[in-house]
Order: C-alpha cells, then structure tokens, then sequence
C-alpha cells in the first residue's frame, strides 16, 4: 500500500492549520492520515504570520490573508482538495471564491456529520474569554442551517495552548462536559469544538456512548469524498472575485 | 488494484434496492464500482417481495419489511454499513434501529452534500402523479433539517419506469428543469430525485454550470465516510427495540 | 337518544388499535363512546398480525400493512372516517393516499387541539428504551409544523404493557411529570402521549390546572368535525397510488 | 331531531359578528346550523356599536369592547361556547382572558383545520386597500405558528360590504383566485378569508379539486368540538384580568 | 441651548401614556429629556378614560381607543411623532394606519436595540398574574420577527403599581433577576419589560456588566432618528382605513 | 449652530469607507452632514491599502486589517462611534471585540431599520458577478436575525465603480428594480445595498411609494443614538481578545 501512495495514484490534500507554524503539524499529520484513504497524500501546512491561535474573530481576521495565500498556491501545486484546519473556519467563503478544488471546513463538516448521525449535538469548546465564542460557533450553524440542531455550546477550563502539555486534564473535562451534554441537554452526538483536541478524540469516542466527532478528521473525509465524486462547490454562487486594483492582493 | 479487492483489505457495503428485483441491480453496482474507492466491495439486492417502483407513501410501506430484512442479513453476514436506495428513504429510521452499522439513505446524503456545496438546492422528481411527492420530499427536508435549503422541487414528466428506456428523452427533461431551477429558482445544486437518475447522472453533470448530485453515488460516498471514521447512526436515539411479541418479526 | 344511533342517523367511524388485537378494544370504545356525539356509531378494530405495542419506528412498519389493509376495507364498508389509534400516528399518509373519507391521527389532532387553547404543550410518553421515542415525537412535531409550540417531551417509567394493571402508578407517574411540565418547562396544556392513558385520562384532567389532552378523544372528535363539515384530506396531495404491479399489494 | 334542539340537550352557542347589527346575522345563523350538530343552538348577535366592517386594525380596535361586552355576557347568560365570528379574530385574547368558557375565532380555526388537511394553503381575501390586510392576516399565521404552512395570501376585487348584492361575481372571482392559487402556489387546501363568503361557500366546495374552508363553520365545529371534550382555553395563559380601577371597565 | 427649544428649531414628540392620567407623566418627562437631542421638545400625555395600569390584552383593548384619539390629534398638533408608552404597544399597529407621522412602540424599538448589541436578550417584567402576560411578551417578539433572539423572559415580584413606592426593593428584584439571565440563560443584553422601570433603570445600568435598555428611552431615541431620516412607517403596509360608517369613529 | 459643532458639544464619529481612500469621502462626508444630528462631527476615513471595491468575501479579508487598525485608533482617538461603511459589513465582530465604543455597520443598521417600519423588506445590489452576492447578502440577513423579513435580493446592471458617472442610469435602474420589488415580491421598504448609493439616494426617496433606506445614514444615526443612549455593543459576547503572540498584530 505504501507503493500506492508514492505513486500518486490517490489523492492528494493540503491541510492549512491557520496558526503560526511549529506546534500542530506533526500530531495533525500523523492522525489524519490514520483515517485517509490508503493512497491519500497530507500535507500539513501552518502559517508564516498569523496569531498564535485562533479564539475570536481578530484572531480570525489576521489569518485570513495567510490562509487565501495557501489555499491559492495550493490549487497551482496540483492539491485535489483544501482543509482550512480550525473550528472556527475562518476565511472558507473567500477561500472558496478564488479556487475551483473543493476547500472544506471542520466545523461545518463536524455539523454536516453529526446531522447525518443523531438528533441534536453538542460543542465542546475550550477554555473561552467572554461569551465571544458562544457567538462564533452560533453564527456558523446559523450560517451552515444547523441551528435547530444545536442541542447546546459547552466548553472545559482549558486552554487551546495547553492541550498537548495537559492531556489527561482535558480529557477529563471534555469527558465530564460530554456526559452532561447527553444527561441535560438531550445530545445524542458530541462535536469537539476545536480541531486541537485530536489529540484526545480516541480516548472520547472510546469513553462515551454517543458517537464523538473530531473536526479534522471529518473535514479530511468529506474533502476525499468530494474529489472521489468529482465534486465542488459551486461555481455559480463562489464565483470568482472580479479583477481590479487590490492593494494587499494575493501573489 | 483489483488484487485489492479481492483479498478483503476494503470495505463491504450492502445496497438495497426496495423494488422487486430484476431491472436495477446491475446498474446500479456498474455505476457505484466507478466512484467506490477502489477496495470497496458492493453488493446490489433488490426485494423478492414489494412494489415494482416507489411512488408514494403507500408503495414505502409495502417495500419496508423488505428492506428490514435485508438490514438485519447485511450485519449478520459482516457488511460495514447499508444503503437504502431510494429517493424516498423508505424504512430508514426503523432499520437504523434494528443494526449497529451505518444505514445511510440517498435523499438524507443528497441534501447534506448539497447543503456543503452551495446556498439552495432543486430537487428534480420522475413524473408525479398528484402532489403527494411533492409532500414527500419536503416532508423529509424537514424531517432532516433542510427545508431552509430547499429553493424548489421540480419534475420532469417521464416515468420511473420508462427511465432506462427514453434516456435521451429523460437527458433533455432533465437539463431543462435544472436550467430554470438555476434561472428562475435561484439553485446553485442540483439533486437528482430518483436513483434510478443515475442512468443519465454524467451526462447532466457535464452539461451544467452547477454541481449535479447523483443520489445512490452520494449515498455510497457517505457509507464509505462512516466506516473509514468507524462511525455510525447514534445508538441513543437509534436504540434497539424492545423484545416482545410481534408477530410479523423479522427472521 | 338510543333509538337515533340504531337507526342509523349518525356518523359511523371506525377506530383501528394498530397493535395485537385483544387488549384495547373494549376499554377504547367505552371510553370513545362517552365523549361521541349521541348518534356516532364507533367500531373498534386491533389487528390480526402486527407488534403487541408500538414503540419505536421498527414497530410502525410491521403494524404498516394491517392498518392499510384495515383502511380501505372501512371505505368500503362505508364508514365515514378512521382514526388510526395510536400515538405515533403509524402510516398515516400512507392510509390518506388509498382513500377519500378522512383518516385521522391522535398525536396530530392531540397537538392541533393543543396549540388551539395555550401557548406551548408538553407531551408525557410512557417508559422509553433509549432516546429513539423522543426522535419519533419530535419528527411527529416538526413534520406537522408543532415543533415550535413543543415545550417538552416527558415521560413516566410506567411500560404501556402495564398500564392497566398499574392504574395507580401511572395516574401518580403522570401528574408528577405534568407538574413539571407546567413548573419547569412553561407548558399551559398537556398532552397524553400513548392512547392507551385514555384508562387514567378523566384522573389527570380533574387534577391538573392546565388542559389535559387524552390522543384518543382528541382524534374521534376531529374525526366528526370533519365528517360534519363534508370535508376530508386534499385528495391533491393525497393522491391515489398510481396502479402497478405490487406483489404486496392489499386485497 | 327538532325537538331535541327545543329540550335543551343540546350546546348553546353564541356566534358574536362584530359589526354594527343587521346585515349578516340571519344568512350566517342559517348557514351554521345546517353543518351544527342535531341539537346545537345558535344565537348570532351583531354588534350595537362597531364599524360596519372589519378591514383594518383600527376597525378591530373600534369593535374590540362591543365584543368583549358580548363574550362577559355569554357566560353569564349559560353559553357553552362563543365564537368571535371575523377572520381578522378581533380581541381573541382579550376576550380568553375575561371567561372560562371556549371562546373560538376564525382564522385561527381556519388555518388548524387546513393544516390537518394537507401541505399549504392559501387565504383568498375580499378587495383589500392598500397592502394593509396582508399583514394583518400574516401576523395571525405567525402568531399562531402557522406561518410555515402559509402558501399565498391572495385578494378579490370585491368588496365585503358588497358581497350579498354581488354573489355571481363573488363566486368567479374567488373561484379565479383559487384555481390561481393551486396552480401558481402550489396550495392543496384554500381557506375562504371572510366570514362574509359564507355566501358562496357551498358552490365553491364543490367547483374545485381542494378541501374549501369556511371560516364561520370551521370555528363553530372547534367550538362544539371543544365543548364536546369538556375543554377549554388554558387559564394558566388566559389568566383572568387583575381587578383594578379601569374606567371603561365592561357591564 | 435651552433657547433652541425654545425657539422650536427641533422635533416635537408627543408619548402617550395608556393608562388613566396623574401618576407617569413627570416623572416619564424628566428622564426622557435627559437622553432626547437638546432641541427636541417632548410632550407626555395620559389618558382620561382607561386602565390604571396594562398587565393583559383586556387592559390593551381598553386603552385603544384613547390611545388612537391621541395619536390623531398629534398629527393634527404639528407633532413629528409619537410614542405609545407602554411595553405591550397596545394599538400600535392601528395607530400608524391612521396617520403619516412614524408612530413607535418601546418593545418593539427594545427589541430592535437589543438585537443590534449582543446574540440574545431577556425581559424582565414586573409581577405577573398567571402566564397570560408572558404570552402577551412573547407574541410581540415572534410578531416583529425576535423570537429567536429571546434569551428568556423574567419577573420580578413587584407590581407595576408599586414602583413608586417601592424603588429599593425593585431594583433588588431586577438586578437578581437580571443576574440570573446573564448566568442561567446566557443573555447578553437585558430588556426592562415595562416603561414604569425607568425609575430604576439608572441604577441597572451601573450595575450589570450588560447593556440594560429602558423602553421609553430606546422608543424616543428611535423616534428621533426616523424624525431626522424624514423617514415614517410604509403607508404601503399601514395604509389609511378605508373611510365608511363607523359608530365609535375617532374625533 | 455652527458654533455648537466646534466647541465640541456633540459627538465625534469616524465613518470608515473600507476601499482604497480617495473616492467616497467628500460626497459621503456631505451626505451625512446633511442628515447628523447639528453638533455632531464626523470625521470619513477611507483606507491606504485595501480593495477598489468590496463586491466578494475575499475583498472583505483584504479590508479587515485596514478597518480593525481604523477602529482601533478611533477609540484611542476619542471618538464616540465608529461607523464600517460598506454595505457587507466587514470585520463587523472582530471589530466590535477590540474597542468599547459602538461600532456600527450599515447593512445591519438598514435591515433593523427596515423591520421598523414594514412588513418584509428589498435589497437592491450594484451589478453582480455570479450569485456570490446574493450569498454575502442572505449569510448577513440570516446572521443578524432577518432572514424572515427579506422578501427578495435584486441587482441592477451598474458597477459600483460607475456610480458617480452614470448617475442617471443607476437612478431608473434602482426605480426599476424597486418597482417590480414592490409589485412582485411584495415588498413595502426598500434598502439600497450598497453605500456608494447614497448618491441617488434621495431621487429614489422621492420617486418611490415605499421608504427608502440609504444604508450610510442608517448607520450613521444608528451610531448617534447608541451614544445619546450611552450604549454600546455587550462587552458579554464581544470580549476584548485574549492577549498573546500574534504576528499581524495591530498597532
């Protein structure tokens, strides 16, 4: 199988982790490529200039321009599909605009899966700073129409930044917030709200009796499953931008 | 590749076709094989027992027992997940119950991929007699949480049942519903109503500026999804039935 | 009065308990019959094959064929309606679509009846098994335009196979859940969400501040408006199945 | 059956028209009993002080104390029920809240009966002056939840003050709007939009495909329904007024 | 400044308090004069005849025609707008049928504010009499559209009539109240249900970390600003009555 | 009056065009003088590195970092408000996190506008490139809680580059499009969907039967009554971001 993969015979997908490069790449690498197809090709990328993590829409702002540079060098290198890898999915409708390859995003897959799978969901998202992230996330369902699904938006005591250095910690709590999720608020299906928390999803979906999604991984499948089908997203409503002056304009 | 699989390195999905059986298996399985991943084993069935096509409520109830059954074998004989193909996603919330593998429906996976690919989708039905499809199909856009997505659902006015034998016909029908769906509707998707649409699916997707979703290939994409992420269908909600006397079960 | 429904003056509506003949039928009657017009004339019906209880959507499919069956058959014998008489309203636009005298559902009609006399309804279910009957209730509501007047979906730990024997518990089980309902959850009105409570019904209505809806009743009485009013479902949704061959099809 | 209605078997109904007295009192006592039941006795009351039709809101408000006037005094004079008979259900909740007994109103009863009925259904309104009556007829479907089941709100170019004189161009002209409304709209049910069309009811129930409503009948079935079932408005919502100085305080 | 009033260089509003005269009007004049444009000159005014205080639809239906009789006048008086003071905005749809000058209503203009500042916000209404009053809140949310920005609506256990005399007590009362909805119902905006609140609202302000918005003072400013747009209400939609015999007919 | 403005007794808002600066400021400066409040001061700002025009989302992430240094400046500046001048309402959220003074976006303030004052409201858009526009337009509809009151989006054939050129034909095309907005789709306000329109503006509020919202002083009386009122944007929801590396950071 192996063989396969260098012979280009599978697909080949570009991973955008829209953070200052050097934290996630590797761990992200090495798990999705655990659930790729065999002869799928990753290529992990985070940012040169961006915020060191995304937690609101500032954050979300300062990696737009990073993320439309990868996403456009992208479709030029040959990549079948792009992930834009962060539950907030920052930039996916512009980043849509300028290519023709399919560019996914975790939350809205997260979403789209876990409608296929139960009646209502819960998010888990992380540590948050004022109710600001509670917004984001209710803006995206609103956007994707997944608001009448959303069961509710919980979060643990644990920051973004120390996910990899507190496992055990963050385990515990997404364990705790889920089993509530499915007691209180009536979930019958678990969403990670951050694609940081790769880094625990087995241990959940082995813990828990509601199927558990980990956003990377939902947002690689669905983009294998759009190039399998031959399909993107639509040309007619991502058209692309117009040409004219652009101060800031992509190379 | 074919070497692949034969020695059962793939995945095993069981498609059911709920009609009588004879005039859509072998089309079906030749269409599917092209977009599976290439160790993907399929196995087409259709009903020793049912209606002849799908036209109304009255014919779902006649093909559910059917159905049933087959789910039911599909897990006792080691598949990895069931698609149920037809339009109308007969019987799919009780077969979900009766199993632990993903039991995935057309129509549910038609809407999900479209709602990922672009604002408002057109749905195009057979020829209708009544209205009473009409209330089918958006019945199950609201059942599934799409209705806010649903731009408009269409027909043409050529027959389930004359489908493989006025292809030309059902081609130009086709193309000029989905042309005023994009025109006066709005649509940036297409999803073909019936998966017996599948006859002409590539001819439409290549003669339109819109995606064109072909239902039992999106079916076929989603099962795949499930099992690759060693999901399934929420077992909280999907819970097994109670034992007791029924004097219609199921072997 | 007596002399009037002998003679044949008043509506005859046939009642099906979509379930093993044998436990509902008298129970049912007498109960129907005290909340009739004077003249109705009331023919309950259980079934010959079919589940002993209906709790889960796998039960509606098997109780599918003998109700249909039952159905046309009251069309023919020349009832003026049918109540499908239980509270997952099992294959009930199926049954629309094989006759023109109306058929009528007791979760929707209890729910139409609800929204007519307060704000938002809460109904209580008997013991559930999983999540899945709350799935069947919801989708109820939201396919029938409710579900934003559905303050909540409640439920006693009484199974409906005990409901006779434990009258006392499930009359105690239920007004503990209805106080709830009004204290907690908002609901102004209360609907029984298994016809078979119509045994403990009177009870609950003379305990509570809040309208009490008992399925049954609420389904007989719309069944004589109808039939009162001429009018019946929209034969142009409800059309008749196109014929063809169904090697199920009913006698 | 006569004397039957004569021995006070039967429900006593007051049918308000909230309109200044003399013009409909007799054509709508005589329509309404024809579909009553057997022992039902109805009295239709006009108003002494009021507008001599319903259009706007400021002729709601202007009729809203003769008719509160009239519900207090229903319930002191025995009624089992009342109906507030116009399609704008003018001073609906007022009127709950001053008595125990049902009071029904029409549209309201209109719109639940079409949803029962089938998928959409469109309101046919007499000449309308400005675009004023659309939203008082659209804020009644939202406001009893209705909104989503409404396909069209369409008018005649006849005004209500002229429907008795003018009945042969009442009835094409409803009839015209109808056949639009099924064709154009997709409505499967159609909801005649004035108690005043009582008039042409009948011919039009029997020119068209659809189930026909009639708003006066409609509300006088729920209100013997509900008597029927013992049951009526939720006080815990309709709580009586809090007593307090009010200077037009009603008789 | 003071002389700019004077010299009528700005807008003149009139609000209507529609309640019996004497107890609202200084202190209601005071407060809204310190946020209106220095120019602006406002004039306040009770009724003669109508309810101590609006707590239900019958108090409403009361106070209409006072309330209509005065909003005529205003326009006849050289007013450049009104206000109808009261957090049920009783007639305020009849009262912009009658004239050209913007008519506004402080729980709609609240609710409005409220959605332009946060995601979802909470009323809190002064002591309650059954849930009637909480019907009344709710349809005025789902009737301009806010219903899914309705967070919660509370009460605090003080009457209206009480406010005067009881100012500790009721700002006690809120900020609990208003707590709760900021932690239990995650609000992030709260609304003061009732124009008598503006003797506390100060206090409120200071005292939560959320924006607290007072009724009247969001309806004035609101009324100023489609004053200095030069912009009212869509005669369109809110077109004059037709004019015809009406006994009750405003001066 | 003149006076008033330069001692510095009003408010201080800073209006920021989100394109290359040069075009827009003096006409919009003058417009919106024309309409502010008299000691009002406004300051227009248009950005040294940024798009032409926003048409897309890709403009709009190359605008971000432009207006969130502008917002950020101006409330270090002293500046009561800010208003973001484009009619896609860029950067609104992040925006709204990194300061506590109001800022205010036109789209939002014009559809809050609109819901005041009608039933259901049109969009009329420059010239279009593919449907992309029409997605921004719905996503903020949708985002904001409005989606319910949109009757339609519609565009002229005009670019927004050409406005101050071909003001006559952007003129009968608007009045074009605003008719059929009124006849066909039923609409009672129009909104003019883009700030570069503020130049016709007032030839179409005297043209049209309906009102017409500029979308510029929309905002900008938004921003002043948000400052009278001493509110701004919940700091709850719009928290201030955490502090950490970001490489873009502003200044």
């Amino acid at each position: 199988l192996k063989n396969l993969r260098k012979q280009n015979l599978g697909l080949r997908i570009k991973v955008i982790v829209p953070v200052l490069k050097g934290i996630w790449e590797d761990i992200t690498e090495k798990e999705l490529c655990s659930i790729a197809q065999p002869t799928t090709e990753i290529e992990v990328r985070g940012l040169e200039y961006g915020p060191k993590s995304v937690e609101c829409e500032y954050d979300e702002c300062l990696a737009a321009i990073g993320i439309l540079n990868e996403v456009k060098k992208a479709e030029r290198q040959g990549f079948d599909a792009v992930v834009i890898n962060c539950f907030a999915d920052p930039a996916i409708h512009a980043a849509r605009e300028l290519v023709r390859i399919p560019v996914v995003a975790p939350a809205w897959s997260s979403m789209f899966l876990a409608s296929l799978l139960g009646r209502v969901f819960t998010i888990i998202l992380p540590k948050i700073f004022g109710l600001g992230a509670l917004g984001i996330v209710e803006r995206l369902a609103k956007n994707y129409g997944f608001d009448n699904k959303l069961a509710s938006v919980r979060y643990v005591n644990v920051e973004v930044l120390d996910f990899l250095k507190s496992r055990n910690l963050l385990e515990k709590a997404l364990l705790n917030e889920a089993k509530k999720a499915i007691e209180e608020d009536g979930a019958d299906v678990i969403i990670l709200g951050c694609t940081g928390m790769i880094v625990v999803a087995r241990f959940l979906s082995q813990a828990l009796p509601a199927p558990v999604i980990e956003p990377s991984s939902a947002a690689l499948k669905v983009a294998e499953m759009l190039v399998d089908l031959k399909m993107s997203h639509s040309k007619l409503s991502y058209s692309l931008p117009p040409s004219k002056l652009r101060e800031y304009s992509l190379e």
